[in-house]
């Protein structure tokens, strides 16, 4: 007699006749009339609960098998025996059932086995785990975490914590948390009558990052290879189904690299991510393509088989000024392009992913490679069929002249980034990352609409609950 | 020709005559007078430099290589020869060396090579992971939290992230960060007159998480095993070497464990990453050892090879209180253990690691299992030698009129766990976990005494750069 997972219950990894124990929550429960009760039992290891045939000989089968309801927890003992329904291979002849924990009011139990709104369920964020969906995105959600921290570590990169609460304001104050522990019923305030911020936790005023990538060339630029995985923060008033205000965020940065080379990284990092979700989680996954996304596996798997196109921002705006097609956003050079521009060179022009490379300046941040044309950086995109942009990335300005030169032109304070541009005078190197949004590739693996849907406890505007 | 990593060339991957490519940065230069300069170049894939054995000839060797200084960042191309000096097996003869960026002023350098104390290294926390012992901290503790992931997932955990920005205050106020996009000059306010966060950002007051834990039982309670592995928040005063604002810690959290099984489970977890950072940083923790504290790699050796002693509280106060020890603070039953009390236990009674169970309800936490006798809870902490406590953990309050009854001893408002008490009532479960904190982990294992030195950009009163 052995305590086992239904995982390995289920994928034969008992023979038939063994002794089991499983532990875990009542999905479904049938009563047929020949006195027999099929209780079909989960404990989250894997899509499928396990059938536990209940026979009424049991000495607690009118008193508690047939009360059972969904939720219900239990621990079943039995034999493994053939299955003869659909579906499973293997159940469990059940020798005895204890009930270890009963569902009050089952009638207003929030989860009961029916249709739920993905709305609703969000508001019950502490139980929506114990719904086939929820468990599905949960599962998809680890095997993708643990595939992305494989990959690099088996390439050689070291996995970097940068900081949560930062000093620095370096991409605009107005999206940022503050992060405080000042009395704000009783401010202190300096001598001019402004909130002194000397007298906070830090010293000075902080707040949330909203990404890790400038911390992370510190470490980049002495130990070569390193990446992020780690919250992010935007206090940005988005009410979309590709916004949240904390997220998690995953930024490799790659020393000696040069655009070309993180663009492969990149492709290489989706194709093993998607390949671990198709060969670990495929039940899973099949109930997202019957459920959720017809296309959802077969999407991955085309990922996974083709080669990204790489396409040069100028050129694609050629093209889109030449398809013939009617945009709602007029095409010219020196635009940020729109998903619908995206999705057309993606799923129309070229039926792939595309690596997008090299954007007019103005429309890039200040840290990324000016480009021998004095017109573009190297900064690239990858559109992916289906989402649109899923990466962005590009190649850092090592050249501290041209870095400066940026700053001014955009009109910061060089004296602000004065470690970052120590990165620049002390043995500069060539460096290249990108960022990929945790919450938006859960998303596109699993064909779940809303990010709100593939993290735990979402938080948006007007929510933080649990 | 290929390019290499270090560590590939230094551990013989490639075969004496072949020619590479390393690059990377100057640890050290040294003319000899016979006209040939050794420069040893790292690169962060390994603790070692590899030497480049550069003569004369090379065009650029007056101009440049004459000048290079520690962290200069070069490419040197050349053939793997045998090294005749001592400590490494392997160097190259190089063909051509590259110089990518300069040192401005190498004077001044601030990671100049020298002895630099702990405090300065952490006023340059951008440039310190280019030391020695900087690179030996980040390696160890990517690998330390590699083998975290790897140790879980083999095991069938579900990596869960928890909300960072919470609105439970669910452990006193007075120790958590505050988030908020409030404008703290021009504060919104009720009819009242009170700060009226209604108008904040999620329409409540919001702070930083201090635990994971009642979070992540919500999935336990769905999916059996699942851990968290990200930041928690102080908002503590406390300058201390053991103490962080932000640190990053580790609850794993079990469906149907006993106190018993998950004391098992942080043995078994502690000795797996002790286990992987002897055998994949060899190089790291010899330098720890020679440098730090030379019982580092011993230290681990032992506790891989000890059987951690189980010990009741009541059990240890009784042979505390006949142990002919004067203690600072006297023993009796019902005190908080402390330190000096756990080193004796740990470090004179035992010579092992002690999992102590079992304390008095009073000096823990609500959710703790009430044990048979009404005076203890299912509590358990490990205390190791030389360091004292490094996980704390228990078994939850599975029932819930004993759970109303803690939080009413404790004067906490059900109310405000309405969606912890919810667990209990559908199909709750016996359930346990622990917590470990990462950076204590790390300053184990390195045997570096300030926890500020072993996460990239401490954060403490007062300091918040980068």
């Amino acid at each position: 007699m052995s305590d086992a997972v239904i995982h390995d219950v289920l994928s034969g990894r008992y023979a038939v006749g063994d002794t089991v124990t499983v532990k875990g929550w009542v999905r479904t429960k049938r009563d047929s009339k020949a006195g027999i009760s099929f209780v079909a039992v989960h404990d989250g290891s894997c899509f499928d609960a396990v059938q536990a045939v209940v026979p009424a000989e049991l000495p607690n089968y009118e008193s508690e098998v047939k009360r059972l309801t969904t939720a219900c927890s239990v621990v079943v003992s039995g034999t493994i025996a053939r299955s003869e329904g659909q579906g499973q291979q293997f159940e469990i002849q059940a020798s005895s059932v204890t009930v270890i924990g009963w569902v009050e009011n089952p009638d207003t139990y929030p989860m009961a086995p029916k249709r739920h709104s993905m709305e609703y369920l969000r508001e019950f964020a502490h139980l929506r785990p114990r719904t086939n969906i929820h468990g599905a995105v949960t599962r998809v959600r680890n095997c993708l975490a643990q595939a992305v921290h494989r990959f690099f570590h088996q390439r050689g990169f070291y996995w970097i914590s940068t900081p949560i609460i930062t000093g620095s304001d370096t991409e605009g104050a107005g999206e940022m948390f503050r992060v405080s522990t000042l009395d704000l019923e009783n401010l202190p305030r300096t001598e001019a009558g402004k909130v002194d911020y000397s007298k906070d936790f830090f010293d000075r005023e902080t707040f949330l990052t909203v990404s890790g990538q400038l911390n992370v060339e510190t470490y980049c630029c002495a130990l070569s290879k390193v990446y992020t995985f780690g919250p992010t923060f935007r206090a940005e008033n988005s009410n979309t189904s590709r916004h949240l205000a904390e997220f998690w965020m995953i930024e490799p940065e790659v020393a000696f690299a040069e655009l070309a080379d993180v663009a492969q990284l990149a492709e290489d990092m989706l194709k093993y991510v998607f390949k671990a979700v198709l060969e670990e989680r495929a039940d899973d996954m099949a109930f997202f393509a019957e459920r959720v996304d017809k296309d959802a596996v077969n999407r991955l798997q085309k990922m996974v088989d083709s080669s990204f196109v790489r396409m040069d921002y100028t050129d694609a705006i050629e093209i889109l000024q030449n398809c013939g097609k009617t945009f709602n956003y007029p095409v010219e050079w020196g635009i940020d392009l729109q998903s619908e521009h995206e999705r057309y060179l993606a799923e129309e022009h070229v039926g792939a992913p595309i690596i997008l490379q090299n954007y007019p300046k103005d429309i890039k941040a200040f840290y990324m490679r000016l480009n021998e044309d004095g017109k573009t950086v190297a900064a690239m995109d990858i559109l992916a069929p289906g989402i649109g942009e899923i990466i962005g990335g590009s190649q850092r300005e090592e050249r501290l002249d041209k870095l400066d030169e940026r700053l001014a032109a955009m009109g910061l304070n060089k004296d602000d980034y004065s470690w970052y541009r120590d990165l620049r005078r002390y043995g500069t190197v060539p460096h290249s990352g990108f960022g990929l949004g945790f919450e938006r590739l859960v998303s596109y693996v699993t064909g779940m609409g809303n990010v709100r849907d593939v993290i735990p406890f979402p938080r948006t505007p007007g929510n933080a609950d649990f």
